[in-house]
């Protein structure tokens, strides 16, 4: 099968790192981080689920990088290094193209590929990618989703409702700037956002599925309940072009693949959290969550954010 | 989708481990082994490609970690844990066998699952599965594949043939042993057997696709030829049922997924090296594989082995 042969060479050209071994050998082997906490995750992307088979190739190599270590990110850990496991569907084309686009994304962040697997997937079948991320933290130093405590106030790092913009832009439903589309084809992982707040949070995690749906979890996780000020809920100067309104706000708080970062953080070092991210809200004694703006109570909407997998 | 929610409720009953943070979080985080290196392997399996449909799933739950457990013995590694990728293709039945099959197997091994992701592929779409596994080694004793020296003796850690007489049985084209069925089944990792030999090695892997291949390819990574003797490649008394001829031995030295360890250990550590293998050739300089028996040389079959992806 030389056209795995050949994606093979390519990878190998990627993993420069000494401890992926030129990808010759059965397993990545590296110096674990003296003192520190590992923190590893492993998400992957189907296609025809989570990409179209029309999506640019190399922007799917982004977001299989990018949504692992916005997770990293989600737990203020510094990225080592990444393995990635890659169904061959036929499509040397395809494949090429998602390799130049991994070189890409790889380099930007600074992150090695270690090792992995390639396998052949039955023709005509969605291809599977997955990636595993690992990455290093202080001991102790990684905020545990089920960790918010009553009182804490909800930080959140940037605006949300960019890539919601940008995937009706990709659908053809909307036209606007290129920013929004970018916004949904090539997330950015808060990875020094996460460093930053990680040491002021008792809960973190990302936005992946929707800001109202990720507080909610982190709330459950933590026996506790969440209000957040629709208000306050940042928009970019793009989506605002598409108004601000509560229908506008609504819609960015429930629209996923942001991946901003929620931290709860305690009211004590709200100045310190200011300096990377937006107070939104507050956790609470109780259940469930609870919307408000300036004018009093808001209905929460029928949903509030995609459902699928775990982690 | 419901069906998801009581896979990933099955999984969570098996993540008891603190560092899966009950994969409730967005990855696992725990202390980095002190004074260690890190071992990480990520193998996939493919539904139609690596296992029937008609395989019983707790079978394949077993492959899937032991391949993965099987990289890390072979680089004398003892394993921390696991992370799985999962995709759902909508046989509630088959995901509930596979899972208590993982149970099965994560108990066997004394292996936490600590995290990872499920997914839904689409319907009629052969399942893709991969785990990535983590193992911790003494610093700088994980033997690398390419260090291989000239002069140094070939040890196999036991048998091989047995899987491929199982497979054979599998596909109804043979009758015997259930012990030759389980051989091809329900591999065993030679983690104790790596860990041994680890300290005496120069360069050590796992037989996944044929000794013959899994030599060769040792040897072409080290820079040197490889010479097998193949009277002193070991059989089982089960495989010696179906013949020990030469034709036999060729069978069993070019069948896979018996997943031994082969060691390239030099002549001062021969006997130490007994202990837990058997001495079956040498490396040496130059290039390629010769085989040869009592008889003189031995003509190298058509096919070495099984031919397919990356580590």
């Amino acid at each position: 099968m030389s056209e795995e042969r050949h994606l093979i060479d390519r990878l190998r050209s990627l993993a420069r790192h000494p401890a992926a071994r030129g990808l010759a050998d059965d397993a990545a082997v590296l110096p674990a981080p003296l003192g520190r906490d590992l923190v590893l995750t492993h998400d992957m992307l189907v296609e025809g689920v989570h990409y179209l088979p029309g999506d640019p190739p190399g922007d799917v190599a982004w977001k299989l990088l990018a949504v692992n270590l916005s997770d990293l990110a989600a737990k203020g850990a510094e990225p080592i290094g990444v393995l990635m496991g890659f169904g061959l569907t036929g499509d040397g084309d395809w494949d090429a193209a998602f390799v130049a686009g991994l070189a890409r994304a790889l380099d930007h962040f600074a992150v090695p590929l270690l090792g992995g697997d390639t396998v052949a997937q039955p023709r005509g079948d969605g291809r599977v990618l997955g990636l595993t991320a690992i990455g290093q933290v202080a001991p102790g130093g990684a905020p545990d989703r089920r960790a918010a405590r009553a009182g804490d106030l909800v930080f959140l790092t940037g605006p949300v409702g960019d890539a919601g913009l940008g995937l009706r832009i990709a659908r053809g439903a909307l036209e606007g700037p290129r920013r929004l589309l970018k916004a949904y084809r090539l997330p950015m992982p808060r990875l020094a956002e996460g460093r930053a707040l990680a040491p002021l949070a008792h809960a973190m995690a990302d936005v992946s599925d929707g800001l109202l749906i990720d507080a909610a979890r982190i709330a459950a996780a933590s026996g506790l309940a969440v209000a957040i000020d629709l208000d306050a809920v940042p928009l970019s100067d793009e989506a605002r072009g598409f108004g601000a309104d509560r229908a506008a706000r609504l819609a960015a708080a429930t629209a996923g693949d942001d991946y901003q970062l929620i931290a709860a953080v305690p009211p004590a070092l709200r100045e310190a959290a200011s300096a990377h991210a937006v107070e939104i809200g507050r956790f609470e004694a109780g259940t469930g969550l609870r919307l408000h703006d300036a004018g009093g109570p808001v209905p929460l909407p029928a949903a509030l954010g995609f459902e699928h997998g775990v982690a």
